[in-house]
Parts: structure tokens; sequence; C-alpha cells
């Protein structure tokens, strides 16, 4: 089976977007004054950091007051939760329509890495808080009251992990794909597809078809890692 | 030419060191309680951050006074310039040994990653913050006394990735690389190479060997990503 192309989603979401660079989060939240705060949050931990943002910092780069953000959330603390758990499913709801493909599992893989690099560009603030986050938790910077939700966070962000796992795991059983440790591959593998949310800056006159480029660089660089044979790239 | 094994040098510095974790500080450190000390901050900033961490956590982590400290160091950023600098010294030295040898550039390219990926993972806490370092200059987090000594911190760490870059292109014109954009490439491979600083954990009874296995994977998923064929990894 064939779902050509690979980006149908993404780019039909191009005219409702608020601009071509944050396409998903617009169409992920429902409410606009809920995802414009999530949306500044998000690039004021990416560039400061998340101890070093306050609310004020939030209110000052919406160019709004503390209570319309209070108005809606609670504290930084659950704003980062809410960026968190948004930055999944909107991760989520782009392999969904591969995950159940047909056919040899390194194709489907394929699609779902593409969706994903395609993810980690469009909504990259996002997925820098959902890194932070992990780094967070692991090294329990978290407070005990964050710990649990995160806890959560972190699982349901393990099973989406999973659903590459276990991709890339079947696709070795194919002879597709041919590499030692899964666990090894399956964490250089995420390495190099996260990896343009610390390196992608955009380009004055860039277009959708050049960040499709780069991002089927990226996963041909992913592809190959994993020991799949370039003759198959166009499957 | 071949040079046997790749990991000669690191490995005949085990003894000296405190243990197989910090092999290469305390051969580059000649002073030894500069280098606790260096030590001890890499540790704290890796863990909380540089931000969070107070010249008085890093004396209480060492069980020294702050006057201890102020002896050798001005300030919390000179500890980390420091620290930049240190850690891109050992990098330096670690590709030494293989920047020139003859041959084709994939191979000696293959010496240089291996003995780099080993660096990564061996000292870890230095090569952090040489990484929150460059995301600081970057975002403009750095004081303006910072600024001239990152800036010329990290032109010696571009040099050191032009050395890598080189040896790429120069495999590709030989035949042995095959890849589209090398600033992609290029990217792509320091993100699978250095990528150790992240994910790797020692783990109970893990030996010198395991520690080697692990860059050996780590460096094969980079051959393969910059197109590099199986069959030649041996050479």
């Amino acid at each position: 089976m064939r779902i050509s192309p690979w980006f149908a989603k993404t780019r039909s979401r191009r005219e409702g977007g608020r601009g071509p660079m944050m396409l998903g989060v617009r169409d992920h939240i429902q409410e606009s004054s809920r995802a414009d705060i999530l949306e500044a949050a998000a690039d004021c931990f990416t560039e400061r950091g998340y101890t070093e943002t306050s609310i004020d910092d939030i209110a000052r780069s919406l160019g709004a007051t503390k209570g319309r953000i209070y108005h809606h959330f609670r504290s930084k603390a659950d704003i980062f939760a809410e960026l968190f758990r948004v930055g999944m499913e909107m991760n989520y709801a782009a392999i969904e329509p591969y995950r159940a493909l047909s056919g040899r599992a390194a194709t489907r893989w394929r699609h779902m890495a593409f969706a994903h690099v395609l993810q980690m560009i469009v909504t990259r603030s996002f997925q820098r808080t959902v890194w932070m986050g992990v780094k967070m938790h692991l090294r329990g910077a978290t407070t005990p009251e964050q710990r649990s939700v995160f806890a959560e966070l972190i699982t349901y962000r393990t099973e989406y992990g999973n659903v590459f796992r276990e991709a890339i795991l079947t696709a070795r059983d194919e002879g597709d794909f041919d590499f030692d440790n899964p666990s090894i591959a399956n964490q250089l593998m995420f390495t190099t597809l996260n990896s343009p949310i610390f390196w992608y800056a955009p380009r004055v006159g860039e277009t959708r078809a050049d960040i499709e480029e780069l991002a089927r660089q990226v996963v041909t660089c992913a592809w190959r890692g994993l020991g799949g044979k370039d003759e198959q790239r166009k499957t």
C-alpha cells in the first residue's frame, strides 16, 4: 500500500494555521487564547530555559496581563505539563495515518519517521519543552506535585517510542534493517530524528519543499543507520 | 596504514586515572586540586544546569571551602570557560594520533570518530558543559565579559568540527561516503557521535570492552548514515 504524499495531512493544514512554521499547534488546540499562551510559553522556555522563565515573561511576550494567563492555567508548572502533553499528542496525530499500514515494516517506519521529523521541525519549541521535561524528570528536578503528572507524560512518550521500536524490530526480522543492539539502535535513531529541534533554524525565503527535503535527508540518515539499504528508499 | 587498536592511547591511560570513567581529565590537568574543582563543577552543571549552580554547591560537593575554589578561579564563569576549554583540549588530544593518517579519508574518519565517541562517554560531564556553553552563547545568555571568551572557545570547537568535515568530504570524493548536503551530513554525524553525552549512563559491572562495543555501534551508525558501506567497516 502506498500513501502519497507522505505529508498530505500536514500540508492540508497549511491554510488554517498561523503560518507554515506552526501548522500543527493551531489545529490541535481549539481555543485560540490557550494556544497563544502555549506558543508564547514554549518560545520562552526554549530561549531561556524553564526555571529562568516567569509567568511575567510569558505575559510580556504575549503582550497580555498575568491575569489572562491565570484565567487558563494555575501555574507555570501547569503550562509546562500542558505543553508536554500537546507536544506528544501532535506527534501521535502525525504518525496515526501510517501506524496500521500493511506491507513491510520498513516502509511503515519510513512514513512514520518522515511525519515525525516534520513535527520536530514545525512544532520544535513544543518538542524542546518535551525534551526539557524528560531531562528535568530524570534528574529529579520536578516538584513532588509535578512528579506524578510527569511520570504519566513520560509513559505516554515511551509508548510513542515503542511504536517505532516495534517497527524497526519487525523490519529487522523481515530482513530490511540490520543492527545489533535494539536499544542502542532505537536510541540512535531517535537521536537523529529528533535532532532538528536543536539545530534547525528557519531561513528567509524557505519553502515547504525545502523543509521536506531537509526532513528527507534526516530520515535517510536514520534509515541508513539502522542498516536499511538505499535501494529500498523509494518503497 | 593501520593503527591497532584504535583506542591504544586511551587504554594506556587507565592506570594513571581516577578510574575508568574519568581517564582523560587527570592526564590533562597537571594540578590535581584544580582537576578536583573542575570535575565537581562539571557534575554540578550537568545535574542542575549552569545558572542553578552556585560556587557554594561546587564547594559542598567537593567537601571543600569556597576559599579553596577562589584560590584557583575568580568566578563561576571562569570555571565554566575553563571546563569548556579543557573539554575541547581533551577532544583534540584524543584525535591527534589519527589526524595525519595516510590512506583513505574514510579510515581516518573512523579512527577519529571512535576516539571522539570514547571521549564523549568518558568525559561526558565536561562535554555536557561544552554543549551548554554553545547553547548559552547562541541564545545570548552569556554576559558581555563572557562573550569574547566564548566566541574564542566556539571558534576552537568549530575548527575541531572542521577536521571531521574535511575528512567526510574527502571520503566522499574518494567514493567511500555518499551524502547530499555536507552541512546536514556533518550535523547529523555529530548528532550521533555526541549523543552518548545525553543517554549514556554507566552500568554496574560494566567493563572497558562494553564501553568500546557501545562506541563501535555509535560509530557504525554514523558511518552508515554518511553512506559508508558495511563491507568497508574493517578497513
